[in-house]
């Protein structure tokens, strides 16, 4: 998804440093420290928030758990950090950057949880290296999860899914959780899962929606 | 499924004993080799045939590969058997009996490649070791397939489907291919694929059609 370039959020983004992180230079460490509230608690990331829907309900909904959105384009760190600073989320980050740097961004073993929503599909053969699944960046999570942490995708892609599933099993993952129409599983996970942007709109139009949890 | 219970087909099936194994005594070693035309030929088993279109299919076009039927149901066996006596496929064998006693029918390692083809779904949890990809039978299945060999599984059940890639996955087997979405896969995978009696009926609802390929 490219977004129309908003003005008003880069401008937004540029004025608050605190909250957003800007290409950060991949050589030197993040102090994450002392940009949370309360930086000893859990910490779990989505890659590629899109306008963030997800990671911010999920930063409402747990206090006790900090959270960092990883986004490309400036526009949707512009709408997440909007809703961020309008609500007072002091354990929500958000990184404007490149997910393939995402090791470079975080200390070893960081993370809990890594959440992959509606990832670009890139169906071509000669773009797999670009799909947030392929092996190169499967070794970046494994760099930024602790041991007991895992990963949580979703898409409504069939090509993207259907690769995801044969990726992370070939690396040696180990799968949690898989549904091949998660908005039809048993009422308690329906009811638990925080719907993305795009799950909105693709679940709408009758597709199904695909998950799957998985740890190292 | 259950098929209707078909006089004519008992009778028929009791009738050839050189193509049918009834219910064979797990302590006894079945003589494969005399069953078949050319014995030494590669081997394949499918598990839960029902009326057989896809195993007579494989074994028309296939004279060099021999062909197992595994099937409780004798009325299932009989009209598999029906089409085999009017096609005089002497690679075909058909055999009545339990596929939790796989294991037993076959040698160690003798098989290239077993087929799950819509098996029972069985969705309530308490009848989770039915399904026929329980890692009970996994192991019997990683009893019967050589080394080298592998598992080819169809559905349209999102249910089984999901608890399948979890079973194999936890398991420790190894994914080479996953489609939740067969029937829109690249031209030559659809060209190539023989649809079952089940699959037909499915599809033909609209019902997406899930496969997974995976070896030890
Ligand atoms: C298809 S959108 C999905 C947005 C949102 N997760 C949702 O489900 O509605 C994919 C998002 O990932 C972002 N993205 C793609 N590649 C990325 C990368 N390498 N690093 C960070 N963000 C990325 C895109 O900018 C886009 O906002
Ligand atoms: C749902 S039907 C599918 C038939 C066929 N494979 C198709 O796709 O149209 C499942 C078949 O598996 C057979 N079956 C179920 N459990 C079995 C078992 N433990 N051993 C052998 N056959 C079994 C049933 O009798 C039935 O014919």
């Amino acid at each position: 998804m490219r977004l129309r370039n908003k003005p008003w959020a880069v401008e937004l983004v540029n004025n608050h440093p605190e909250s957003v992180l800007q290409d950060p230079d991949p050589g030197k460490a993040i102090d994450w420290h002392s940009r949370f509230a309360k930086p000893d608690q859990p910490l779990e990331i989505e890659v590629g928030s899109g306008k963030g829907n997800f990671i911010i309900t999920k930063a409402k909904q747990h206090p006790e758990i900090n959270y960092v959105a990883v986004e490309l384009q400036t526009t949707a760190a512009g709408i997440i950090l909007r809703t961020k600073l309008a609500e007072g989320l002091d354990n929500l980050q958000i990184l404007r950057g490149d997910a393939a740097l995402l090791d470079s961004f975080f200390p070893q073993h960081a993370a809990d949880v890594l959440y992959l929503n509606f990832s670009d599909p890139w169906p071509k053969t000669r773009h797999e290296k670009r799909r947030l699944t392929y092996k190169s960046f499967l070794q970046t999570y494994q760099n930024v999860l602790k041991e007991t942490g895992h990963i949580e995708f979703k898409t409504d892609n069939a090509g993207l899914f259907s690769y995801s599933l044969m990726s992370l099993n070939n690396y040696g993952m180990h799968f949690d959780f898989v549904s091949v129409d998660l908005h039809h599983e048993a009422p308690e996970i329906v009811a638990n899962n925080i719907e993305t942007e795009y799950e909105h709109k693709f679940a709408a139009k009758g597709n199904p929606i695909y998950a799957l949890h998985a740890h190292f």
